[in-house]
């Protein structure tokens, strides 16, 4: 059974019914393209995706890439597939003409990359990865560095990675503990190991560039002495050319659940003679740098997990169509044919989650991606301030959402699928296993709970905050006036109302105990993931209102309409009254976690 | 790291402290044991499962049966496994002394069968299976049936299936279509093809005794015209030797997810000369045979699921000791130690989540256990009946809940690990994969909803329902005078309540509109096994709240109590209040999934 990509009609709701994408054009920066240039470039992404992606993702999962302790080998799909990517041009589509890119804008960008991601997820992997070094490269690094880097980084010639995580320190970047050694010719040594750097070490690029973080000699302790630092794996000549390899070693390669055809790799840094490596920017900026990147990685992952639940979600609904067993619960004849398993009520509540997971994450990253790309390109720098402040805010929980939810969704295709679901002869393990990295890397679930209540809410005066109370309070509005979405609109208010007092009752106690304010962060974080999303599905559901009154005699139309309004339904019927409960044990203050002792367990 | 296997002090609880097994040394057919009797036989158990079992659970994980073809292969650490166990006597622990077992109640029975469960779940399966289908065949087939299968079952020399699911069936029992054909000597040769069968195919025994669902010609359509047959691999001789091969045929292996050493098999019966088989009891009784075997086969699966739940939690909380990481959020110094991440609050949170859930889930099946062992040993045909009538009820509870929320403690395991969790390096990801089996075979979720609210609920004019809303009452009332947990049951009395109200409103639908009263089932299903888990939590505290008076003087003894103590208040604080949200869903008789349409998808 061949998976649809995404799809087509959605992609097309959620960029110019859900998102204004046609107004983007009429910002000096997009006005030489068009509807039809932005089509065009997803064709070719797509095309790509099915062509060189799809192929093997089956195969990277079930051949791994393995080390022999010389040779690092990975199936050959990967390259072809690494290949024809950067050959599109994908890796540079962000930057502008005058770059060499396709300066295409954010948005475009996020689904242009989704279709690769939908296809297999573990090779596109190295295309994200690469773009995010070569971001901090482009945003920081001297422009003799750049002009080093950066145009073999765009072509594909040069991957990149992040080399962040060591052996000892985990989520505490404050620990890390590899040393820079400063030379004379103002280049530096690095010592130390990195561990579970995906894209780490492999035979797809002519040289890897590894962005780490390290501390130099009489930094200043915890993360206020990180500095940032391009460490490649061959050094590069004046002329950009590959030169003498680097004292960077692949110790090992780390087997993972899933996403197996990323590699997950310990490098050792500098074992030899140091690892000669050049410093980004001013040194102790590292972790800001990082920071000022991040937001992008962090949709990236988002994202990354609704695709996933994206597939799964078509996978079992083809699977349910097609798949005949059973009969309705009111039909006692078991001489009468079986029937396609969607005409279960249960199988269609799986489904419907999975639909809400799934559209609900994507819409979410669509919007963040939207903020994102406001945040450079809107016409005043109130916008553009405004877009910042608000993705700020919500980073964690684009970030968390979906990484949390579609795993959920890809266990209920397994579920529809029953004892098929289970065997690696179908798709969906796979994607459940995939997808379950998503709540760990890029900052797992509990960190961003405490960046969201710990800082995030609190930036800039609550400013974020209040934007997104105003802009809930918008859409309430608005729905309250469509007839058939009153009741949703009502619901939300009641979460979004919750959603504010609880937000007043833990900064209260954040002064007080800090400690205990904090200790239940994460369920702040899946309540307001609750009620965001929500929002996001009222928004669909405004926008499919709309679309159902001008498409009355197009039935396939309506029915899009229709299972946009149902999810919404779905969504705030069923899943967001689950905020009573948190609310309920936020503003308890609720020690029951907190006051558990070592001992007791 | 060595993990433990369950948790000594924690089965010295069960048994003697929430379940009264002293209580079983008074009744005739157990005078015989004594504790110290179970605790060698547990012990036994115990020891195997570290020596035989633990050794290669990721060995067998990582090197899956192969078949060539010709040849099927496992890793010979599970045929020295399997021997082990047979020869202590295992597989007939339960029969009585005079048919050569040890008169084994259920609840020690249980507890000794989750040792190697807990050490190496899917090389376990092959005895549980053997113990099924050997239980049919001694509860049903004629006297020399049993005389020819059961004593190689009991020792070992045989091994068993249950061979029910066909590809164009699975959950439809009723559209089975493996023929039977009656032979002129009385016995009947079978042609079908069965899917999804465990431990279908080996080399661990002599012989392999399948018990398969088949319809003898001219047998009414439907359940009704299920017969049940034994068919083995081998053909066995009057003297019970081993003779001719039997057209039973291995057509594949499938490659499950998770639980690899344990052979999922494609078999095809009688493509040469039909294979030959022999009735069970009378014909077109199969199913209602399987169905009088099926409660142990289900509180197995419900067990097999709390158990991989508590191992991920036992392995989860050692490494949350002894991992350090990052420092309190209000220890803003970054040269300070860093501190095992148990000190972090969200740690605890998923630690107790797990503890509440796998602990939990353990006392449930032992309970149902013990409900099983009442049904067969209790003093008078009331006693036995009721707690037959409440077993029945519960279940789809017993079955399903452990099968869901056991992977989500598997799933919180992997978190508490971050990205060492996500990888082979370490058995939490296994774990994770292992579990997910659980709610799909012997009866998805949904079927279990279904069986639940369309017949469970309404058995004997809904005995067992009376059953258990009259023993919580009970613990509700014993808790109220307790006094650290008056709260508690005041909030369990709500939640009874609110289950007693909802299953009374839908079977009132019932009648109505079976097909709307029967959508939200697998809600139903959820519902109530928040309230009766959260009773079995509330059983524990009381338990422990009388065990904390009596042993004030011992640290290790009190911490364990008010582990229980706080476990119990996690459950019904932070997740019996989900209820509400799914009562108002089910009260609605809400359609949002009933209604949602095919081509809205």
């Amino acid at each position: 059974m061949d998976i649809e990509l995404l799809n087509d009609r959605d992609v097309d709701f959620l960029l110019y019914e859900f998102l204004d994408t046609d107004a983007l054009l009429e910002r000096p920066v997009y006005r030489e393209h068009s509807r039809e240039i932005f089509d065009a470039v997803l064709d070719t992404a797509k095309s790509i995706a099915k062509d060189k992606f799809a192929n093997h993702s089956h195969e990277g999962d079930a051949n791994e890439p393995q080390f022999d302790g010389q040779q690092l080998t990975l199936i050959p799909e990967t390259k072809a597939a690494w290949d024809a990517w950067a050959e599109a041009g994908f890796l540079a589509a962000h930057y502008s003409l005058d770059e060499g890119g396709m300066q295409l804008p954010e948005t475009l960008m996020r689904i242009a990359m989704a279709y690769p991601t939908a296809a297999n997820a573990s090779t596109a992997a190295y295309g994200f990865l690469t773009i995010g070094a070569a971001n901090l490269i482009r945003a920081f690094a001297a422009s003799e560095l750049q002009a080093r880097f950066l145009p073999a980084m765009k072509m594909g010639r040069f991957s990149g990675t992040m080399a962040l995580t060591e052996p000892n320190q985990g989520s505490s970047l404050a620990d890390i503990s590899t040393r820079a050694i400063e030379q004379a010719d103002g280049s530096y040594k690095l010592r130390g190991q990195k561990m579970y750097i995906s894209g780490g070490d492999h035979e797809l690029t002519d040289n890897i560039v590894h962005m780490v973080l390290a501390k130099i000699d009489s930094a200043p302790a915890g993360v206020k002495g990180i500095s940032l630092f391009i460490c490649p794996k061959f050094l590069v000549n004046e002329d950009g050319s590959v030169g003498e390899r680097n004292d960077v070693q692949l110790a090992g390669l780390l087997h993972k659940m899933g996403n197996r055809n990323t590699t997950s790799t310990v490098l050792n840094f500098g074992e030899q003679d140091g690892a000669t490596a050049y410093l980004v920017g001013k040194p102790h900026h590292g972790l800001l740098y990082m920071f000022q990147m991040m937001n992008e990685a962090r949709i990236g992952v988002g994202a990354g997990a609704a695709i996933i639940a994206y597939q799964g979600y078509n996978y079992s609904l083809n699977y349910a169509r097609e798949r005949p067993q059973g009969r309705p619960v009111s039909n006692k004849d078991p001489q009468s044919k079986q029937v396609p398993i969607i005409q279960h009520a249960d199988v269609r509540r799986m489904l419907l989650a999975q639909k809400s997971y799934a559209e609900g994450a994507l819409a979410l990253c669509m919007y963040g991606s939207s903020l994102f790309e406001d945040s450079r390109s809107a016409a005043s720098p109130d916008e553009k301030e405004s877009a910042h402040e608000l993705l700020e805010l919500l980073i964690p929980v684009i970030k968390s959402w979906p990484s949390k939810y579609g795993p959920e969704a890809n266990s209920l295709a397994i579920q529809v699928l029953g004892g098929s679901g289970y065997i690696r002869e179908y798709p969906v393990e796979q994607y459940y296993r995939d997808n379950r990295l998503n709540s760990i890397h890029e900052g797992t679930e509990g960190i961003h709970g405490l960046d969201l209540l710990g800082r995030k809410v609190l930036q800039k005066n609550g400013m974020g905050f209040n934007l997104l109370m105003e802009k809930m309070d918008q859409t309430i509005a608005e729905a309250k006036s469509a007839l058939a979405l009153a009741d949703l609109a009502s619901s939300l208010q009641v979460g979004s109302s919750t959603l504010s007092q609880v937000t007043e009752n833990l900064l209260g106690l954040l002064g007080e105990d800090l400690e205990l304010a904090l200790a239940n962060a994460t369920i702040y974080l899946d309540l307001m993931g609750r009620v965001v999303v929500s929002w996001i599905w009222l928004r669909q559901a405004l926008v499919a209102s709309a679309g159902l009154k001008k498409s009355a005699d197009s039935e396939q139309e309506s029915a899009f309409y229709h299972g946009k309004i149902q999810a919404a339904r779905y969504f705030i019927e069923w899943e967001l009254p689950q905020i009573n409960m948190q609310a309920k044990i936020l503003m308890d203050h609720s020690d029951v976690c907190y006051a558990m002792r070592d001992e007791w367990f």
